[in-house]
């Protein structure tokens, strides 16, 4: 180094971009943001059996085995909008208007209840956007609150963690099909007055609970009393099995003020597209600064890619009825492999799901000899080289989540590998 | 509204989520985030010439007029890669390995210098998300701050209001084709302690300027002596015109932490496709908290659309070089026949580019009677149906923008009444 670069060198150090340590610092938000099913794989820190191979029942992704495909038209109508040529500039930061309004028509209440427009829709890039522009705009960090389901979705705990904005959890209740534990939800509504929301997910990850209607309506009684707001995320929306009903919180009430999130992922495969989006459900126009602050915080990144909104009206229009149940009959089929398998299994208990495609499974203390959830998870992978999350990464200890999307015939070889683990395991 | 539900409202009104006016409220975020374009364009608060048919110079999208179109292989690589059904689900949070590798290739120094693996890249929903991460990341609102160009990119200052980072601008000197004024930057280095680091913009938004190789260079001895980070947008890379060199920041100096950030939005003719990045230059091992701060961050919102990232390698590798060509031939002539027209014209003045797709025009207020640059803009907009932005829009007045990727006769007929404007407003 030259004389002349050393002296820099030494100016550099102690320059404001530079922490003691003489690394480039970083800011609060980062430390604060943490990847909760990151940090326990990593504490995990085993390997899979090198005898046998892996299977995971881990990732929250239904594309992975090549099983669960996009609807056969999307390719010609993806040829379509790319020829047109008009779809490869900037759309309107909040989503092109054609596809709002498309949105907009096919998640309105019926009719007479007032009807969405394209104004009530902000497109974004993956549910997960949606959910970071409702909290941007909605939560003031430091100030209010907002209860979370427990067991529930990493993310939104993640994301209030990294903006710093309050939360606490209320229950789920395994014996009643993962229904919200009302009495528990009421009682945190009134000793935490700074809750401004309670967030929902329905159809639920990682329980796969679909709430009657009843339910929704007595949740939707409660918050209209205690005037609070509901985020709805219903990514899952319309994934209930065949016979299971799905009921969007915002056609159940003219009162309570709704964000419902939703997005392509999952009912459509296609979930590295990136297409979301927010619905504002405003009957009682109070959200008008809530539905200018969507649009705002749209300008900043701007929407998802142009071709994949395209598309969103040939999917939710053109989508031949056969390709949903086709799913919702498969994703039942595999649902009813896992429980039935692990039914069999002493000490082990599936709630049984009845949409989406997860099953929590309970493990008894007091018939397998592991200490928690996080180590039946490491020995599982360690010994059957079978991947499942331990419950402790949607904060609920003393049971672990199976992906059920993987081909029936992994499932079946997953079960058998269980099986022979907790045989192997009992106290 | 039957008894009881007028109760409900009455409390409805007293909670935490509404304000005083029974409003929902909304975050202090979203009241900081401002559009400086859009506010200054209602402030205009005119129609164009219901007479004369609107020629738009205001747009940065290359692709409303269909006459820049992305490189022809494109379609058959979009349809590839749709076929292999193995880019529907999730990528890696941070991109596809294969493309960030991709990207690494591309923008690696000349060796022997050490090259960029994946590591060194995340791949963001456009250069707008880039920006987002790098300022999330790097900057602690209240405490940090960044010196941005004035003329420049409104975004920059946006975020930073939205984000409660303190910013000031350094000049760019229209005389010296809008080289940095490293005489003002220096001193406000050494005044200024808390800044972390400089944003430049090369080549430029609005100013059209690519920075000569000593000019970079003699920016990053600056920053080097002073110890700042340099974020480097760009965007508009490689965009030089004919027989002008782009230099990245990046291959001129191995002292300097350099955050750049890029896309496929302009080189491309793509915007809509939002496909951006971040690349961590990071010679001095300075930067491991801030790669793995724009990782962490990228976790929470995941990456552009799967498809579209996908078609990164065919677009950086095999778009044959006379498409290049091609673009850059044609911004040229398009920039010269703006500025050959607007020479003529008494009282403007405009600032040659060197490359991208914007050209400076300065308004004489000694030879033409308007207050500034914003009756000049209300005023031509009112009258000639011709839409420019102000200089205000970039923290400049006295100037206005023309952008230069209209077909070839619109920017001469535009010309024709931006002559004809201005000779009956002469002073
Ligand atoms: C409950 C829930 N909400 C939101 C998301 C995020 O959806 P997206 O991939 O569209 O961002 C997921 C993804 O797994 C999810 O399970
Ligand atoms: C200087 C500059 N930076 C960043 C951007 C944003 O790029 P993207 O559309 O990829 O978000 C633009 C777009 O006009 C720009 O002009």
């Amino acid at each position: 180094m030259s004389p002349r670069l050393s002296l820099f060198r030494r100016c550099f150090h102690r320059a404001a971009s530079l922490t003691e340590s003489g690394e480039v610092g970083v800011s609060e938000l980062v430390k604060r943001t943490r990847n909760p099913i990151r940090e326990l794989v990593d504490r995990m820190g085993v390997k899979p059996n090198p005898k046998k191979e892996v299977i995971p029942l881990s990732i929250g992704d239904p594309t992975v085995f090549g099983n669960f495909t996009p609807p056969s038209h999307v390719f010609d109508e993806l040829k379509r909008i790319y020829e047109t040529g008009r779809y490869n500039g900037y759309a309107h930061s909040s989503g092109y208007q054609e596809v709002r309004s498309c949105i907009a028509r096919r998640f309105s209440p019926p009719s007479p209840s007032p009807q969405l427009t394209a104004n009530d829709v902000v497109l974004t890039s993956g549910c997960s956007q949606a959910l970071d522009y409702c909290f941007s705009v909605l939560f003031e960090p430091g100030t209010d609150s907002v209860l979370l389901p427990r067991p529930g979705f990493p993310l939104y705990q993640t994301m209030c963690e990294s903006k710093g904005i309050h939360f606490s959890h209320y229950n789920l209740l395994p014996e009643k099909e993962w229904e919200i534990d009302l009495e528990d939800l009421d009682r945190q509504l009134q000793s935490q007055p700074n809750v401004k929301a309670v967030l929902i997910n329905n159809p639920s990850n990682p329980t796969g609970s679909v709430f009657s209607k009843e339910h929704l309506q007595d949740l939707l009684f409660l918050l209209e009393k205690r005037g609070k707001v509901l985020i709805s995320d219903e990514i899952y929306a319309d994934m209930g099995f065949p016979g299971v009903s799905f009921h969007s919180a915002s056609s159940l009430s003219e009162n309570v003020p709704i964000l419902s999130v939703g997005g392509l992922a999952k009912q459509f495969m296609i979930p590295g597209w990136r297409v979301g989006w927010v619905i504002v459900h405003d009957r009682q126009n109070t959200m008008g600064g809530v539905r200018n602050g969507l649009g705002t915080v749209a300008t900043i990144n701007l929407g998802p890619c142009s071709l994949a909104q395209a598309l969103v009206p040939s999917l939710l229009e053109k989508t031949p009825a056969d390709y949903f149940e086709d799913v919702k009959i498969r994703l039942e089929e595999h649902a009813r492999v896992v429980c039935g398998g692990i039914e069999k299994i002493e000490g082990l208990t599936a709630v049984r799901p009845r949409g989406a495609m997860y099953v929590m499974v309970r493990v008894d203390p007091s018939v397998l000899k592991f200490e928690d959830d996080e180590e039946f998870g490491r020995r599982l992978l360690e010994e059957e080289s079978v991947f499942v999350l331990p419950g402790a990464c949607f904060q609920y200890k003393g049971f672990f989540r199976i992906v059920t999307t993987p081909p029936i015939g992994m499932l079946e070889e997953a079960v058998n590998r269980i099986a022979a683990f907790c045989s192997r395991h009992r106290l």
